[in-house]
């Protein structure tokens, strides 16, 4: 019996998603819960690997199991007794596979504009106000469709094709607040960061995008990797 | 010499904004840290004052000095002593009394609907997600105007008067997010807890708004008072 779940976290305190010799991720959470629950150990297949530090909106898991669960019960269990920065928001059967059946991914990265850190803007990058926002928002544009996305994979990625789709990348500002999402048929290790990185760089004109836009799919390198803290899996669709 | 400065901080760990025997408030940290720069005692006067654990997006505070300041360098300076959950915005000459000219306040108390407790959603209160809106809303209209607020009155409030007007109060949904924004001329000791309290209780069903209404401003006594955590001063008009 395999079954989906829909679950969040706050990833500031976790090794990222997937298990490692280390420790402290989320999938160990899960299961270490899961375990306790059914007496059965289990493996939770999240949609993809998140960062350390990276959070999650809703990311769906699978896991397989050979018992039938009562589900509303069973969610009540989990959240009681996972900590309290991961819940589980929903869970159904399902024949998909979390990650192998992913269509889209939309991730998006916040960030406050100010001169100065603040308070009351946690879980927020800052970024100075005098941002060259109009070549930012070009950049969005240029990484939209169907690129080599090899100059923007963090080496230790493992991934054999560096083609990915990006569906659509923009920027949003609201009230001293700005949003870039992205959503994407995949993203190459670490790919997400560099696209933000990179669009950074262009806004303080640390780069000049009239410069390297000719060379961002053939012989860039992304060398400015935003910091994982502000970046969130939003959803993913089937 | 008259300085009018708009600051903001989490409250979360601290007991208000006004000096208390006790200490750990906003105005000790903020004198402390202008007595290291001028060595000159000052007295911070705000708006008003906030309870323990209420924040501020923009309060704004004068205090008088025998000296000229070098105002870009005194800020720069006063974020630089000033613990991270506190800083100053802005600062200029003035003749206004933060707290006497003070004209219009604004508060926002921010919540999330949802069964569970949340991750990624630290700031805001959970409230359930049936909730009568309506009622809530009709809440909001009944309370615009010039009333007579002694209900809504913690005791332990001093002020002569229980009379103030609310230019506006509203509720806004916006995505599994809820925001109660009240703006008025004044508010008692603990109103703006109350009028959220109250608002909830309304929505939970636990008080029936037709049954109350003829006696809000006339006989009613409020128990039911929201937690300070949540509450944010947002603004303050002259």
């Amino acid at each position: 019996m395999r079954y989906l779940m829909y679950i969040t976290y706050d990833g500031k305190n976790y090794s990222g998603y997937q298990k490692q010799p280390k420790g402290n991720t989320i999938q160990d959470e899960l299961q270490k819960a899961i375990e306790i629950i059914t007496k059965e150990k289990v493996t939770c297949v999240a949609s993809g690997r998140t960062d350390a530090k990276v959070s999650a909106y809703e990311q769906p898991v699978h896991f397989d199991i050979d018992k039938e669960l009562n589900l509303e019960k069973f969610v009540r269990s989990l959240n009681g007794i996972l900590p309290p920065d991961i819940r589980v928001l929903a869970i159904g059967e399902s024949d998909l596979h979390a990650r192998f059946s992913a269509k889209k991914k939309t991730y998006v990265y916040k960030m406050y504009l100010s001169d100065v850190d603040m308070p009351l803007c946690n879980g927020y990058m800052r970024v100075p106000t005098d941002l060259d926002f109009k070549s930012m928002r070009k950049f969005c544009k240029l990484i939209r469709g169907t690129h080599d996305f090899v100059g923007f994979r963090a080496s230790g990625g493992e991934n054999d094709s560096t083609i990915r789709t990006i569906y659509d990348a923009r920027l949003r500002l609201d009230d001293g607040f700005m949003y870039f999402t992205v959503t994407g048929n995949g993203f190459l290790y670490k790919m997400v960061r560099n696209l933000v990185g990179t669009m950074l760089a262009i806004g303080e004109g640390k780069l000049v995008l009239n410069k390297i836009k000719k060379t961002l799919f053939n012989g860039y390198k992304c060398t400015h990797t935003a910091k994982p803290d502000y970046l969130y899996l939003a959803n993913v669709e089937y």
